[in-house]
């Protein structure tokens, strides 16, 4: 007769998860189905900003843990308790997009882990492009297809499906088991810093963001911001004198070359050494949105611009945060602006939005090393490695708590049309989380 | 005693027009004081467009009409009517926005004349770079500021007052004299094409543009058109695989070749003979609006420019119109697309919206003479010249009836920022305009 209970919790477990192997799919379905995409020209949109059914999503995450045993909250924070903070954008609030904080005690003495996700994801636009609707999660061989469906709400449901498992198995923790799930890490990462000022720390943080199962142990920083240029409005069809003259001048054409200008400095970034990192990709600067002109017979009196840019944990000031790279491109633009005619009368404006620190785990933590086990005993060979862009696990990381990603599907198909995530991956990840909850928080072995 | 009356009706004319210096700066003022601004977007905004003061300018235009003797008709002319010209983009309806035709018949026997202008002007954006408000007409000096002040409600203001002095002091008109007044030559042009579906013609056309007092006798055409071209939505700040291997790429960075390869045509234009007029300047190709992207952390997937390009008579196919010109730029595009590895998978999608008809005026016409000696006559020297714009000119030109633009202010000066004109100017062309209606349509000289 085979005594399940004599068996170590992890085998157990992991027996719990393999017996219910379409329970991780419905969970993601279930994540999937409700649409959390941030509100159009967040961070921008202010307080009026629509939300969808991000509220929704965190009562269901909530009652599917309370059912577990877990002490749940789920609130909306008070923008005073964060403002100032260097990633909150002016007018934001949580009115309808509520985060969730989790506990289930452990028997004490153990170490404690929080498992975090974020259940927002980015739009869906441009729509008419997606061959499936994006809010209907659809299983099709190995693929579970929807917006979200990899970033991150199949990390999320693993994370689900793993203390189902631990929980129902009758598995012993003796650290305390912590969810946190922000609404807005595709905008502002402001959930996480609100948890943060109110929630409970740990010993550790595992964030199942999507890094094909490689451990990211790295993260660069991001800047956004935008450059706004004028122009001269002018009739389109009139041949215009020189604008020394009076002459109207096109705003789009100046800010083409502002884009030139940012071209540039990537250019230069590529081979210098500062711009260098063993784990991350060298940065760049580049534009994401553009609007200008007013009307289509004539010439346009101004042109904005948004940019992306990161950067790396060497280059951050105290804090992780840019100053020093905010510095360098506004000094590259006004040298490209002084050596031009009209920009070096009317100075390309650049408006810096938000700041999302860089920041780097140490190599060596116990945590890592028990992740990295985890991982390989589920038969994926992990290594670490950066992610290149910022994350809800570099505001736990600047906090001083220890916080890896490790996740299923690739980033790389994140923000995509016809977004996935491979179904063989969920189950993986929902073993590897199982294992690293009871290797971390279970009660220590006996001597 | 001096008997005004045995004096040459010019002479009478011109004498009331100087007793009343300040009325054309007064008639100008009523007209620069109604907001008629085209609506934002116009001609893509439809039937919902919102307008401005047009139909109180027009009803303050045909009270002043009718208090001097002229036959008045105000309406909203029916889309039907002219649905399928070349001019009339879908959607377009006059709501708020009424055509004006006035005529006051002659005693018989004599040439009749159209002066004709349009009551609407481009919008002000950025307004905040006004040092005024562009809606309260304000002189200072010479000048009258005012959006439309020069674009041409100054023009409009100097043929009512000639008008005026002609009934006022009593001069014999032979022939008819109509006013008939657009609430939309900068946007769409329809108006006088209405105005003529349904109105009277003419022996010639006076339309006071501002022209710097030269004669305009030819007018480039217009195309008005969109680019869009698509890229491949992805993770900002995630370096990108190669697009055929499923990479995410920048479609505002694809426009930018679009931009370059509009450059490249209209350097090559400068030198071609074809695109060379004794009149006209070389047509060129540029963009005049552009919106890209979709979020700041997300690679655009698609950009759209609106551009503006002109094309010489020369160039045009029966009626005036721009079908060489379009395609020739559609093959130039497509050559540039078929070189670049993305565009030539993606190429760019051209929309042509509108086309505005080149067209040239005999330059030995009668009525061209009677107006080159009436400027003579008040000093100012004018010379047959080419308008480089489109303008409701053209309409009467292709409709077989002498058209010229010839008024006050400059055209460079139009669709600017602090839009003013010279009050002298404005004087110099009441009178003119004067003498031109005398000599037109007055009594033909006793042998």
């Amino acid at each position: 007769m085979n005594d399940l209970h004599a068996e170590p919790d992890a085998v157990r477990v992991l027996a719990a998860l393999e017996a219910t192997p379409d329970r991780v799919v419905e969970i993601t379905s279930e994540l999937v189905r409700r649409d959390t995409a941030y509100a159009r020209d967040t961070p921008y949109a202010g307080p009026a900003a629509p939300h969808g059914q991000e509220a929704d999503a965190q009562a269901w995450i909530g009652a599917f843990l309370e059912r577990l045993g877990f002490d749940v909250q789920i609130w909306e924070p008070d923008p005073a308790e964060v403002a100032g903070h260097p990633m909150y954008p002016d007018g934001l609030t949580w009115e309808g997009r509520p985060v969730l904080a989790a506990v289930k005690r452990g028997s004490g003495g153990g170490r404690s882990l929080i498992l975090n996700g974020h259940l927002d994801t980015v739009r869906c636009e441009p729509l008419e492009r997606w061959t499936r609707d994006p809010w209907t999660p659809t299983v099709e061989g190995d693929r579970l297809y929807g917006r979200g469906s990899c970033d991150m709400k199949g990390g999320i449901a693993a994370a689900l499906a793993a203390a189902e498992a631990i929980v129902q198995s009758g598995a012993e923790l003796a650290g305390d088991l912590h969810v946190q799930i922000a609404p807005d890490e595709e905008t502002t990462g402001m959930g996480v810093v609100a948890l943060l000022r109110r929630g409970e720390r740990a010993d550790a943080c595992l964030v199942p963001e999507p890094s094909s199962f490689q451990v990211y142990a790295a993260y660069r920083g991001i800047l956004y911001g935008n450059v706004t240029v004028a122009g001269l409005p002018g009739h389109a069809e009139i041949p215009q004198a020189h604008h020394s003259l009076g002459g109207g001048v096109n705003a789009i054409d100046q800010m083409r070359k502002v884009m030139d200008a940012f071209d540039a400095l990537s250019e230069e970034w590529q081979g210098r050494p500062d711009k260098q990192h063993p784990l991350l990709s060298t940065p760049r600067i580049f534009p994401t949105r553009i609007a200008g002109g007013e009307f289509i017979a004539s010439l346009p009196g101004a042109c904005t611009m948004d940019f992306d840019l990161t950067y790396l944990p060497g280059e951050a000031e105290e804090g992780g945060w840019g100053g020093n790279v905010r510095r360098e491109v506004e000094e590259h633009l006004a040298r490209a602006a002084a050596a031009d005619p009209w920009l070096r009368e009317h100075p390309p404006v650049v408006t810096w939005t938000q700041d999302y620190p860089a920041a780097e785990t140490p190599l060596d933590t116990a945590f890592g090393g028990v992740l990295c086990d985890a991982s390989a005993a589920q038969g994926v060979e992990s290594a670490i490695d950066g992610f290149d862009t910022w994350a809800d696990a570099g505001t736990y990381l600047l906090d001083g708590i220890p916080a890896y990603c490790y996740g299923p599907g690739a980033i790389e198909r994140a923000h995509m049309i016809d977004e996935w995530v491979s179904v063989d991956e969920l189950r993986t990840c929902a073993a590897v989380i199982a294992r690293v909850v009871t290797d971390w928080c279970g009660a220590p072995a006996a001597d």
